[in-house]
């Protein structure tokens, strides 16, 4: 009998068992694998063999990951003017992103605020691609060619994947570099950086299963080099981020993309089985409710979805104390709820946004959870038909 | 019988057994932090908890701890013309650093080259206090106050201690700010930001016990705010720093440091009785040993030393395979071996730097390292006496 779902795993994963092993045998490992002796090689060693496993996930050359310390320092790192194209270090003059990136390419960029430009997504949350294509060629026309742009693999509120292949193809027709937040993809729907045709992926650990505080850039091709690198002092991650490597999350982060790289499509069937199921079940008990992205390709874990009339901030504390650990669209800061910039992007009316409840599965989500969860929205739903704050105990 | 002894403590400390507790018990925290059900209350819970030791360790406030990756993120995060002094926020228009920082202050800041200005040291190693005074007073006169001073507590290569309060009373009737790299000193000498009148500490985590990948940048009061945080995107760190925190590399920072704060001094005597007999060991051994800073307080860990006519690198490969782990105070990139810039500075000959040994002890050696570390001496010393590379099997 379950008694407590957590259906937040876009937030952060539990620790996978592979990566939980993984760990627990480098607490062991004493030494800086910046350091020539014994104890320093076991440490490079074990760094460089999850290295190869981040790479494998991603189809990338083991040398082109550069660890960081999530996807955020990644998103930061890379989205700078100063990057040299096999030799060309002209700086990047433009940098264009989606409309629904996640805050850390929106506000973590490292271009000016107006050399910045973002382009709209449609009403299913997909980047608009005809934009994309027609403010290129004005740029082009303009005569500015190096122009890098950003987008998201799977946004990380809906689980709408974008149209990354074709978007790399119209960028670099016109001579500039792709970006692709691959942050909730990762382990989730293939992610071969060759196939999406990508530049740079940034991946997180912990979204993975590995633990927090770890993630990495990856490259297409060593004649990218990144100029400014963000972090510097050692000359650690080939000079490209200094600091002394947290070999525990890295190893971590080894082990956890390894599982994925091995079990994660068939897991990602069963995690999608489970989704449907639960939207099923939403749609029974809501018949009203939106659910967001539903009529395009999601990654198969994710369901945002609101109910005409319900607010996300008191439905968020219904659930938890029911059980049920999921999160809402909108973003709370300083104490005001505003609704969230994606679905705004979407064109979502706000009173609808702000009652946006996003419930993220993962391989460890059981049938008994989503029960669970099927279980307390009806109690919920029941409480606020009634006008009551729902789910008295 | 010992057989291996680690003595490389100033590269990077083992895992000390409150953090190791404290990280398996982190190994469980599910939540995001930042996510407001029960998981993530939970997570938040741990992560404040672990602020207010490292808080405790160095005499600060816990809402003055601000986590990075490391001591080296640390240094960059702080070192930036981007400081606001109690609603003053014009830029600081100079940073002036000893000539013996880290990397990561030396490389690793965030002014343009014109604006830096080195220290000079003392053949002891000590920052130059008198220089500090008459180049500040200089500056002054040209109408420049918003000056930056970065001193390290306590050198990584030497060990010797500066004297922080009374730079600090320099830089302060100068109208200046003090940032200290206390990396290599807390927990092993008393470390109190208001004793030491330091406006900003840097702290690593690993250097105490704890996992590598998680430091921390105290500010000594929350009228100093850094405009310019090197990580941008979510509002984590109060908005100094962005990204999902490292939930068990913080946990593991926190036992460490809780640690270090109890027990720390006593402990750190005991490190000190060994450390000098190794000394007064090696000196026997080699009465021709030169001993860094043997003359000057140092941190009680910490011995780097040269014998006239032997190579460092050499020395390191042997010590290695007899079951000692050091480190050399030259620092190898790119093949090409070259002197120390620590030594360099402080009038070291070449010839002599290139065979420097830095031995760093922690409070998990035992007297049996001590003395394998002196039997492995010996051999060496006879082998090379012999014209061998020394140590043969």
């Amino acid at each position: 009998m379950v008694d407590r779902a957590y259906l937040d795993w876009n937030a952060t994963a539990p620790l996978c068992a592979e990566a939980r092993t993984a760990v627990a045998t480098a607490l062991d490992v004493i030494g800086n694998p910046s350091s020539v002796h014994g104890e320093g090689r076991m440490a490079r060693h074990l760094v460089e063999q999850a290295r190869e496993q981040v790479a494998g996930l991603v189809g990338a050359e083991p040398r082109n990951v550069i660890f960081t310390s999530g996807g955020t320092e990644a998103n930061v790192l890379v989205l700078t003017p100063s990057i040299d194209v096999a030799g060309e270090k002209t700086p990047f003059a433009r940098l264009l992103m989606s409309a629904i990136e996640h805050p850390s390419v929106r506000s973590g960029h490292r271009f000016r605020a107006s050399e910045v430009e973002e382009l709209p997504v449609t009403a299913d949350g997909i980047v608009d691609l005809a934009a994309l294509r027609s403010r290129i060629a004005v740029l082009n026309e303009q005569g500015e060619r190096r122009l890098l742009v950003s987008i998201m693999h799977a946004n990380n509120e809906t689980g709408v994947v974008q149209p990354i292949a074709a978007a790399a193809r119209i960028v670099h027709d016109a001579g500039g570099l792709l970006h692709v937040d691959a942050v909730q993809s990762s382990g989730r729907i293939p992610c071969d950086i060759n196939a999406l045709e990508a530049d740079f992926l940034t991946l997180s650990g912990h979204k993975l299963g590995a633990p927090k505080g770890v993630g990495a850039l990856v490259k297409r091709s060593e004649a990218l080099h990144l100029l400014d690198p963000l972090i510097k002092g050692g000359g650690q991650e080939r000079g490209s981020r200094a600091g002394t490597e947290n070999v525990i999350g890295i190893i971590g982060f080894g082990a956890a993309a390894a599982a994925a790289s091995q079990t994660g499509a068939k897991v990602m069937e069963r995690v999608k089985e489970l989704r449907d199921e639960l939207e099923t079940g939403l749609r029974a008990i809501s018949p009203g409710a939106v659910i967001f992205g539903a009529n395009v390709e999601r990654v198969p874990n994710t369901s945002l979805f609101a109910v005409p009339g319900a607010k996300a901030e008191t439905a968020l504390i219904a659930l938890d104390l029911a059980g049920i650990a999921v999160s809402s669209g909108a973003a709370c800061s300083s104490g005001k709820v505003s609704a969230s910039p994606v679905l705004a992007a979407m064109g979502v009316p706000t009173a609808l946004a702000l009652g946006a409840i996003r419930v993220s599965l993962g391989p460890a989500t059981s049938e008994g959870e989503v029960d669970l969860f099927l279980k307390a929205w009806t109690k919920l739903v029941m409480g606020l038909s009634k006008g009551r704050r729902g789910l008295a105990a």
